[in-house]
Order: structure tokens, then C-alpha cells, then sequence
């Protein structure tokens, strides 16, 4: 369980900061990150968070989400509301199964979920399944749902072949960097008007849970691209 | 979903009263009822309850849990702690499917959960799988977790994206030819030692469920390397 870390966007009321500790630690996770919080340790947290104060205490405080999850293989980002970023949609009872590698949880804040852009850096979405007419779940309830589903699906493993290594998000953002550099270069993308193509290779890499060797294979033909010497040696060796 | 209702046993804090309601309220659930409860309808409360307010003005107020489930088939009683009661125990989230009739989800006080006496007025046991060491949900916590399998037992539609059109295998064929030429020209890939550079790629785009729109900017991209003008002045126009 120590796999998974929960990570709340901007969360506003350090009431609910603490309930989420408390839920998190009824379901044995232990890691909680905070993106910008409220004043989150006070008298309401503290006694909302009960046997969880440990969580709450211990909680990890980051100015951004690319900054959270940059060692997370898997970011699981936490909306009912369909975006146009098409990454794939998943029911959070369905959302864990044989996954695996550090997983973050994101949660955006109480009033507004998740922004496009915090959206962007998760390579799923996953929505709680609710009343067609009232959707909105306490930001406490929606991370206990979470993670239970998560204690669920690890208490019944499912095998997994051995699964090769994935690149992180860091190594998906360098990527999409050295994606938008070459192509600059080659006057493919041209950063005055750029439209949605850095996006749009973000979201296929993203959703491709890219292995760490195909982000290196990627890297070296960019690279190879306006170096074209030194890699024909190396290959040829 | 109108056969169940979610029954408190002494409920002590109007707060978790109000977060009750929310949390029936987002799952579809809309019975109240509530056994000798404290002070239920005050401002905490009405503030926890959000769009479940109707639901906390509507609970039914009974002075015994035998009164509030007389008309019910199915009295379900959470509970983790086992007794000697002979009850079937099940697991919250294999509780609910195939059952038929008036169901009452009953749920006891913060402090002491339900008593011998309001169990043996069960019909089943049911337990919310938690930690092991850290078993105690919140009241709202716990009726949000029952009251979202409940949900799911009942074969809610669920909402599902507009999928956007993906490559044929054609079009990943030839993309992958696209790359492989490419890198050829670059000195990345070298075909007569080919190793399983091709092979990654095209299992990369596979996994991928590879857009059109994405094989079409991949394309253009690697055609940019070899033609930067014609795509610099496409690309600015």
C-alpha cells in the first residue's frame, strides 16, 4: 500500500484535509501530498483526522502537482467531468487492477476539481460512479472511495507478468520537451502559434504508460536527429 | 434505489448527520431514518449536508430500531466486530447483489457502533474491509462507502466518453515504417543490425490505442526532418 500516495489540489478546508487523513489511514495508506493547501494543521484538522493525525502531520506540502507525482509511474486523476483531453476514462472500482509501479491519487479542490492542466500530467481519468443528478462527493468521501477500492484490489491481487520498468513523470515531461525542441527545429512546431500539438503528444505518452527503454529509444532519435554522427557510430558498434 | 433506507442508531454528532445525508444523496439514496438522535437539523449540519439537505429535513425520527425496520426484508447491520450472533458476515461490496425488497442499512453510534440487541434485529453482518490495524471510519465515511456499492449492485448506467477516432493498423503500419526510415536516414536505426527497435516502437503504438489525429501529427513530424521548409511555412500560415 505504501505504493500509493494521495495528493490534494489546492485543498481549501483544513477540515477536510484531515477527514482525508483519517480516511487514508482506515485503509492503510500512509503518503499524503498537499499542492498549495489551506492552513491545513489547526484544531478542526487535527480532530477530524482522529487515528490519522500521524498522515496529517507527515503530510508532504509542494508548490506544484508536476513536482508530487514526478516519481509516480501511474497518475490517477480524480473527475466525473468529461474534458476534451480524451485519456482514458476509467471507473474507480475498476481503476487498480493489476496495476503497478508508485501510483498517485489526484484530487482537485473542493470547488472546482481538477483543473485542464492538472488533468493533463494524469495518465488516466477516473471518475466515482454517483446519482446521474448529484455528483458531487465530499472531497473526504470521494479519497475514502479511493481508498477502499485501492485496499480492495490489493487484497486480491492480480498476477501480473513481469512487467518492464516505466518512465516516471519526469521522464515523460523531458520527453515531451525534447519532442517540442527538435520540432521547433525542424519547423514542425512553431512555439509563437502552437496550437495543441505539445498537448496532444503529453496526452499520447501519457496514456501510453510509456516504458522507461521506449522514452530512451524516443530521446536517442531526437537527439540523432541534428547529431547524426556520433549515434550512427554507437549503432554500428 | 428507493427500496433502501440508511438508518442511524443514536447518531451524537449533527455534523456526521449532515455528511450522511450528502453522501445518500450522491449515490442515489434518499430514506433517512433515525433512532434517537442527537439535535440532527442545525447550521453544522445543514452545512455538511449540501444537496442532501432535503434528505436531513425529510428523516423520519423512531424511538427503537425494531419500529424504524418493520416493513423491511433485508436489515443489514454494519458492523466489523464479531459476535457470537450467528449472523452472516459479508463484505460490503458482495453484499448487496441479487438481494430484492425493502432494505435498511443500519449503522450505530460513533463511539460504540451498533449493540447486540440493534444486530440481532439483522438480517446480515456486514463489514467495510479496512485496515487492519485502523478499522474505525467515520459515520459519513462508512455510509458513503454502503451507499456507493449499493449504487453499483444496482447495475447503475454508467457515463462513458466519446471515444475519438483511433489509427487502423494500417496507418500504425505505416507509421512505423515512417520512423524506421527516418532513423535510418539519421544514423539512429541501423537495418542491418536491426536489434528490436522496430519491434518497441510499433508495441509502444499498440498499447497506445493510437489516435488518428496523433499517427497524423507523428507523421508530419518525421516528414518535417527531411523537408523542414514546406512545414515552417505550413505551419506559420
Amino acid at each position: 500500500m505504501n505504493t500509493f500516495q494521495v495528493v490534494l489540489c489546492r485543498a481549501s478546508h483544513p477540515g477536510n484535509v484531515g477527514a482525508v487523513a483519517r480516511a487514508m489511514k482506515t485503509m492503510g495508506l500512509t503518503h499524503l501530498a498537499l499542492i498549495a493547501p489551506c492552513d491545513f494543521l489547526n484544531e478542526e484538522s487535527r480532530a477530524r483526522a482522529r487515528v490519522g493525525v500521524d498522515i496529517l502531520e507527515n503530510a508532504q506540502v509542494f508548490e506544484t502537482l508536476s513536482a508530487a507525482v514526478s516519481d509516480c509511474e501511474n497518475v490517477f486523476g480524480f473527475s466525473s467531468r468529461i474534458r476534451d483531453l480524451n485519456l482514458p476514462f476509467l471507473a474507480v472500482d475498476s481503476a487498480f487492477k493489476g496495476i503497478s509501479g508508485k501510483t498517485a491519487l489526484v484530487f482537485g479542490n473542493e470547488t472546482n476539481g481538477l483543473s485542464n492542466a492538472e488533468l493533463q500530467l494524469c495518465t488516466r481519468q477516473v471518475f466515482i460512479p454517483t446519482s446521474d443528478k448529484f455528483s458531487s462527493l465530499n472531497l473526504a468521501a470521494a479519497v475514502q472511495i479511493a481508498a477502499f477500492e485501492v485496499l480492495k484490489s490489493q487484497n486480491h491481487p492480480v498476477q501480473t507478468a513481469n512487467l518492464p520498468p516505466r518512465a516516471n513523470a519526469a521522464e515523460r515531461e523531458h520527453l515531451i520537451q525534447s519532442f517540442a525542441q527538435t520540432m521547433e527545429k525542424t519547423g514542425f512546431y512553431n512555439p509563437q502559434c502552437p496550437g495543441r500539438l505539445i498537448q496532444r503528444l503529453s496526452r499520447l505518452f501519457n496514456r501510453a504508460d510509456l516504458e522507461k527503454t521506449e522514452a530512451q529509444i524516443l530521446e536517442g532519435f531526437l537527439n540523432s536527429v541534428f547529431h547524426p554522427t556520433s549515434f550512427r557510430k554507437k549503432n554500428d558498434s
